[in-house]
């Protein structure tokens, strides 16, 4: 099995209550190969300016991440600056700079084109589908999306959908892409659009499976400790796709139920610190205990 | 095992985005009682006016529920009138009557002062406490409180709570007891204020226990049809004490995990209908065969 990941790297700057953090090491790829590094070595693709430190690459390389579609570009990296409410569930975003970003067009390296597990980070769905007709059979493809999208390019957003085995999108993105306002309607609804599964992420309070055989229930990890929930998401994502492909080929309900638990453990860790500081902190051992832990949680 | 709840009966109208309702029977004692009615007979103990139509008490006594305790006060019942919001979750209420309920101080039928469970619905904590000095012996006591006692009655509040095995709150309520933003640290810190429990109620979230041997994880049961909210967090409460009782003398974790599991499911049912609807087109079998459904949902 062989996980590949196309989406941002970023510069994050992050104001949260609990603390501020300039110019981190960020962007939905960095977070999602990084999560699923724990679990497999994944093959990522994204695009850098000039300005992408060597330290960045080490740690990529100290993961095990495969950085051979990591492109560097005349120009500055993806810059985005955003501040965190109270309640640490909602955010504005103060600046957004695409630089090299906006005009990535990924091109797999060869050996990447076997890929049987893809995640099609958050991105225009014309470039996902770009994307995915790049590899050759992959055995299991997942895709993020966001209101954007929805919004302007709902049509190729629709064509994608039934190529999906999984669609991952946020419960006002579910609302607005079905226009059903109660959340186990709008994840059925979805999945009439075409993936054979919906991961509905509910931010703070967790995520649902919808999928043939039922929904699936994961309430969030309940981090006693939030500095900063930049990433959660991806990490979430990154934490599912990783375990998926280490343990099946083809995504089965309880395979992906399993793997669910694991991206929720991952999403709880990485909240606990700024970036990508938690994850360089934890091991597979402190991931699986987590594991334990949180089945534990929900046991009667 | 005996189970005693004392709170409100109401008159509710209710505006939602899916019908309308006017004047239907609610308040706390009504929603809990109905609920726990389906694992023991509740002994409810409250005040309603001269206008409390028969139908109302013919449908306690069908379910089993003990009415000695309901008293009929010279002028009119409680009425409460409000309006929730697109998102199911927010409400404005438009009027509060309290009419009869506003003098309301309760005094135990002889029988019931041997009451082996007691549910002390939302009310002011000195009215509380002049609740449960009529009890004689309780082996598990739980109340519910509110924004407005934490904010005008702290030290009566305060006061009450090592007399508690456990206590029912909401998120917001547990923030501003304990000045605490992070939920997990909200709900440890409202237990070392002398709760021996702590229920964190999060609305459609579901809820979370705290207690000696760490955190439950409730979610909500995914109802694919909410007609009305009212009422939910009573009727969950309904469920566990109702189990509690049938089930334990003093209340263990793991007892408490599943009798929240029961009360997450008649907080799922109660909601897809306006007021009492649901419940009175439910029944055992029902319930334990959503209970089944909801430890499925969350298997992984």
């Amino acid at each position: 099995m062989s996980l590949l990941v196309v989406g941002s790297i970023a510069f994050d700057s992050i104001e949260t209550p609990n603390g501020v953090a300039e110019n981190i090491l960020g962007g939905s790829a960095s977070h999602f190969s990084m999560a699923a590094s724990f679990f497999t070595q994944p093959r990522l693709v994204g695009v850098v300016g000039q300005d992408f430190p060597d330290e960045h690459r080490a740690l990529f390389a100290s993961r095990g991440i495969d950085t051979a579609g990591l492109t560097e570009a005349k120009g500055e990296t993806f810059r985005w600056k955003g501040r965190y409410h109270a309640d640490m569930n909602s955010r504005d975003t103060l600046e957004v700079h695409l630089n090299v970003f906006g005009t990535f067009d990924p091109v797999l390296p060869e050996r990447f084109r076997d890929s049987s597990h893809v995640f099609l980070a958050n991105g225009s769905p014309t470039l996902q589908a770009r994307v995915l007709a790049q590899v050759r059979q992959p055995k299991a493809v997942f895709a993020d999306t966001m209101d954007l999208w929805i919004d302007t390019q709902r049509d190729d957003l629709l064509a994608l959908l039934p190529r999906l085995d999984g669609l991952m999108l946020n419960d006002s993105e579910a609302r607005q892409l079905t226009g059903e306002a109660n959340l186990v309607k709008a994840g059925h609804a979805v999945r009439r659009l075409g993936p054979k599964f919906v991961v509905l992420k509910k931010g703070e309070h967790g995520a649902m499976l919808f999928g043939e055989e039922g929904v699936f229930v994961a309430p969030a990890y309940p981090s006693s400790q939030v500095l900063d929930p930049t990433g959660a998401g991806d990490a979430f994502a990154g934490g599912v796709l990783g375990h998926l492909s280490e343990s099946s080929a083809v995504p089965t309900t309880s395979g992906l139920r399993r793997a669910m638990a694991y991206g929720t453990v991952i999403g709880g860790l990485i909240v606990e610190g700024f970036g990508l500081d938690r994850l360089k902190r934890t091991d597979r051992s402190e991931i699986d205990r987590r594991l334990e832990e949180y089945r534990n949680m929900l046991t009667f």
